[in-house]
């Protein structure tokens, strides 16, 4: 599992303060943090960038990059910052996402094209609904895949993200469950693998104690193991969490079983 | 799922040394403790008690109920000390447990048809060898419950254990993950539900470090749970597993989800 730290967002006040006074250290800290705890990529949740999207997002990707080469995830709904960030960014990022929303379609999905990048895809309807079963849920991807290649993306490029409800809502446990069985299904499904990333953090969004919302997705993240998951964005200063990910990639490993792989 | 202590071993060697000097106290410290800990029920594993197994389990058995009304599971492969464990205990005991092998079909099966109560089917050929595939495993499934239907058993008398398999065992990790589809698969194949029950600790067998052990057991729980575990045998006082556990249940219940059962 590609282990992407959620660490790099706008609702860290101190991010957001560097990001309004362009002050990147505070940002490169964050990020030396970041890759030192273990994270094998970095998501930048910009939010939406309403003001100055281009040079923000820019300044953003720079500050980053130049304290790292970690591959990045570039997470904002705003398409003029997305370009701006696939434009600065020095390798190829990932970006983070689209899903059957008509404004997603015609303003992010082009970008992967022209950008020649990956890009994740959330299960969602078209009105931005959360769908309600595993049969929605499927359909959805499926349309993923056809809208996506509508603009000449492989399959390949597509990351599903089956979006982790989280449990404050109705049977949001049920739903978590769902998503295990609709991720194993995906491949039988569509016929080719289809990778996926889910964001584990959502799960215990609410006022929870920090050490029962640790063990709720310490518990979780091995069923999404086990269900094929490629890739999770997590706060990577969790640091059991992250050596539990670590024992879940040898136990689902093709290769052999190493004891000392696990820190 | 049901949390049984599997601490009550003759391997420990206090233990040990209680059952041979017929002192109940460090017995029941132990159970004392298993129950404090959060133990749903007791695996009394006697080991095969060539010496006087009549005495030696009705000891055993009552010096544990004597400080305690947990459900008890009895743990031999001795079919005498097995049936001075039904008989001396005052609930219902479970029986750990009877395989293809024709000495446990003939010696130990038919004391689950005279107590009437649940007894444990392991998943091994009857020559006690390993199955090397799913396809292996379902087949002695089916014939476990047909073995156990000539004693006049019924199917929700039976649990299945798949047999964790040792990490250091070749392809160790494969087989674990193997086992968890064969427990999703046997309802489906059975067609009835099916109880099964999985010894967490089997699987970190051999000297490691105890931390890395509590990492491959606490990623490997969740996986079993997801996968219908019903029961699970391991060290009680590993508190974190216990709260993983915990954490499981909650997830997987048709239930609301109960941040309050969470400890």
């Amino acid at each position: 599992v590609l282990l992407i730290a959620d660490n790099l967002r706008i609702t860290h006040r101190r991010i957001a303060q560097a990001l309004k006074e362009e002050n990147p250290l505070p940002i490169q800290e964050m990020v030396r943090c970041c890759e030192k705890a273990g994270a094998d990529a970095l998501d930048i949740n910009s939010g939406p960038l309403t003001k100055n999207p281009r040079r923000k997002m820019k300044f953003l990707v720079e500050a980053v990059q130049a304290v790292t080469a970690l591959p990045l995830f570039i997470d904002t709904a705003n398409p003029v910052a997305m370009a701006a960030g696939l434009e600065a960014a020095d390798h190829k990022a990932v970006i983070n996402g689209f899903s059957l929303e008509p404004h997603k379609i015609s303003a992010i999905l082009p970008l992967a094209q022209t950008h020649d990048v990956d890009i994740i895809g959330y299960l969602l309807h078209a009105d931005s609904q959360v769908p309600q079963n595993s049969t929605e849920k499927l359909n959805i991807a499926v349309d993923l895949f056809e809208t996506a290649s509508k603009f000449n993306l492989r399959p390949d490029q597509i990351i599903i993200d089956p979006i982790v409800p989280p449990l404050v809502w109705q049977q949001g446990h049920l739903k978590a469950i769902e998503n295990l069985e609709v991720m194993q299904m995906l491949p039988e499904l569509l016929g080719f693998p289809v990778r996926t990333i889910a964001g584990l953090s959502n799960l215990t969004t609410g006022r929870h104690h920090s050490d029962k919302k640790l063990l709720v997705e310490q518990a979780y993240l091995p069923m999404l193991a086990v269900s094929g998951l490629d890739m999770l964005l997590f706060d990577i200063f969790h640091h059991r969490t992250l050596k539990i990910a670590k024992a879940c990639d040898q136990l689902t490993s093709d290769k052999i079983f190493s004891w000392e792989m696990l820190r």
